[in-house]
């Protein structure tokens, strides 16, 4: 490894530290984050039948979810706090693979892109669908946590749709 | 649907609110979960080389998920506050995939489980690992997330160690 | 006043600290508290209409409740750290007033009431109703916030249903 | 009810989410809450009578509204989170009613509005006062928590102080 | 060193998890700590005349080391989260060095004892009179902040009042 | 005292409250902050034997340490919510007085210093390494925590470094 450590937040000792933003530009950022849970068939069965049910499975998930992206520096030691000017949170169900998507989509005005708020936001409503299941199945998985899309940053990027079902 | 939710967060109005465990036995209960993030070969060989640099991401991804397991009631909206008797979290390199296996054991003396503080320490060590990785490989997956290990409890159960590489 | 403080928080020197309950009892117990949100009629109507819109508002609302009576004692200075065992929260449209009434019922068993959460629970979940109508309706109040039931501890009671519409 | 909810929060799905602010114009914002916690008229004479006493309950209260005012992003699930450049929390005793009235004041630099966290501020302060008395006074109760002013938004009011006693 | 670390926290691998406490003894627990604010003359002049002023600066400080007393668990990553049931902190002007006294004593039945509690107490007390004084006094400075005293575990100590002034 | 109160944070009435610093100029702002942890000499020894031992304990203390300055206003009442762009937290050992010297640094582009978050930080970065060492000694010492250097607002000052070792 070359003196100049390649991991952005570690210095030339191996030591962690929050990195310097300060001079960094202000533009909108967008990142936008996804993650799927895996179920078995009936629980997936259970979650898209009986509307009420599913509706409010899924409102306690996004109100978990936007509340965590607000909280995302408190969980993530290293992250700036930063102030979302957006946060939205929504959920496909995928009934070939029974699975659940979920799509978290963060915007600000400032100095440090938002794909830890993203990807923090489906990770914690993923967390939540699996609480609320998991008395009627104890093996979900959740798989596929990954960035889906950047803006505003040096490195924008835009992974296609089919990207989503590429597990 | 019956009348009676399978879903125990949710009433006959399919309305969301927390459990009452008030009559739940106090035992001694136990939960591991797991996580894995999967990364580019170059990262992982970041990771894996440069002991100083490895020490410290996962130092503080350890860290991350500590605290994480500890503020779980406070992120998952219907679980209930607890007070963890003990908490560790550690990581596994697996070279043949280039990806970093995460595992949390949480414990209490108390009346509900805890698989999901286990969950969230492993999912928020992943996010963290992330967040230090990002700026030299921005398209890592955290994959993987489920729970392989639950006692105390009325359903106790063990997934067989492969159970962490049949992905 | 006496040299006693009549206010318990208090010690003779007027100085605020949190009371000593090690040496109270652990019972079951529970409280109950309501908040009121009047509106105006326009606003009312749209509440009670459309099933989807009112369903998303009122969990919404019931979540930021659960979770803020579960944060009880972050809030209030005073209040011990307590461990809830339930928390509900509920709702019930009142036309003639058109106000929406709102209910907590919090539980644990432990050596503090837990009227406070319950206080708190029905206040954040009514501000959360606030929040979301504040665009068509600037001039909401929220009335009404007391205990109507409290059991276990050494001075229970129970306000009469009618207590709630005696304003 | 039209496509178009009158709910900002709610999409056309009724589904909840936080309101993109990045276009609004950054101007100074300033709000004006209050709340008023009615009481006994014994309750209400002690909290008059010994300065030392007095003193230090709405000291409490008045730190707990400060405080609750910067938490409120953290408790109203669709808030944004905000850097407030003041807040101040008053408090007048109106012995023909023997209640105490609060009043909370929130300024800052932005976005979005502040009424949300006057309005957290005035609650979570009569909540505190709630608590510290409630030892010689079961039956109080909060009562007429609003917005007074509201001002640097496109929609501005104020309302007159008698607006206050009004009932 | 020897293989078994004598750093509890750090297993042979130097790695940082949280103490199994599962089968430590529930007692009941109680520490006293201290910290100490010296302070300019005239800043300690300042804190001593004005009743008012001082009341303030004090109840302030004493709200915010009880709260940071609940918070322990949160700021200290190894920390267990316990359910305090005594927080008191108290203040003591000391002339004769103008510096201001604190002590905090925590209390808990539990299977942990509270140091860390008490002593993050009489910390963030400090700040917050720091904070209060900073625009009078840029150069004070914050000592001697320990433990006193620690009951009902398996090493109990009580170090004397005039350890108090040993500086 | 004057009419004026010396105490920035009190008005006439000695009532505490968050300064309003809406108008102060937006200027990027830097605080150094220290603290020292007085340990037996035993325990100087651990800490700078074993390599691997310290790293954790010192990784783990400045993870503590950098969360901290983020919730600084969460801790300290009348701290204004503000938005670091820069946390870095680093230790020396000073084996002649056998303690452990921290640094916090802080930096934001903002309204108002941050000597508090600097101290903040090192004040929580001593308490986790008291947390950490305290099985093997059960005096340790924290001492010696100011402010060192404000640049950025109207009055800087750097106290120059033999100020470190002045005690």
């Amino acid at each position: 490894m070359t003196q100049h450590s390649p991991f952005t937040h570690l210095n030339e000792q191996g030591e962690a530290n929050m990195v310097d933003v300060s001079d960094k530009a202000v533009t909108v950022r967008e990142a936008v984050a996804q993650a799927r849970v895996f179920m078995a068939q009936a629980t997936f069965d259970l979650l898209q039948q009986g509307q009420h049910a599913k509706g409010d499975v899924l409102a306690v998930a996004r109100i978990a979810g936007i509340q965590a992206a607000k909280r995302c520096a408190d969980l993530i030691p290293l992250c700036h706090p930063l102030m979302l000017s957006k946060v939205d949170v929504d959920f496909t169900l995928q009934p070939e693979q029974h699975c659940l998507a979920i799509r978290a989509r963060c915007k600000l005005s400032g100095q440090t892109g938002v794909e830890m708020e993203a990807l923090t936001a489906v990770s914690v409503a993923a967390l939540t669908v699996y609480d609320m299941c998991k008395a009627v199945d104890k093996h979900m998985r959740i798989d596929d946590i990954k960035v889906v899309k950047k803006q505003g940053g040096k490195q924008d990027f835009d992974v296609s749709d089919n990207g989503v079902a590429d597990d």
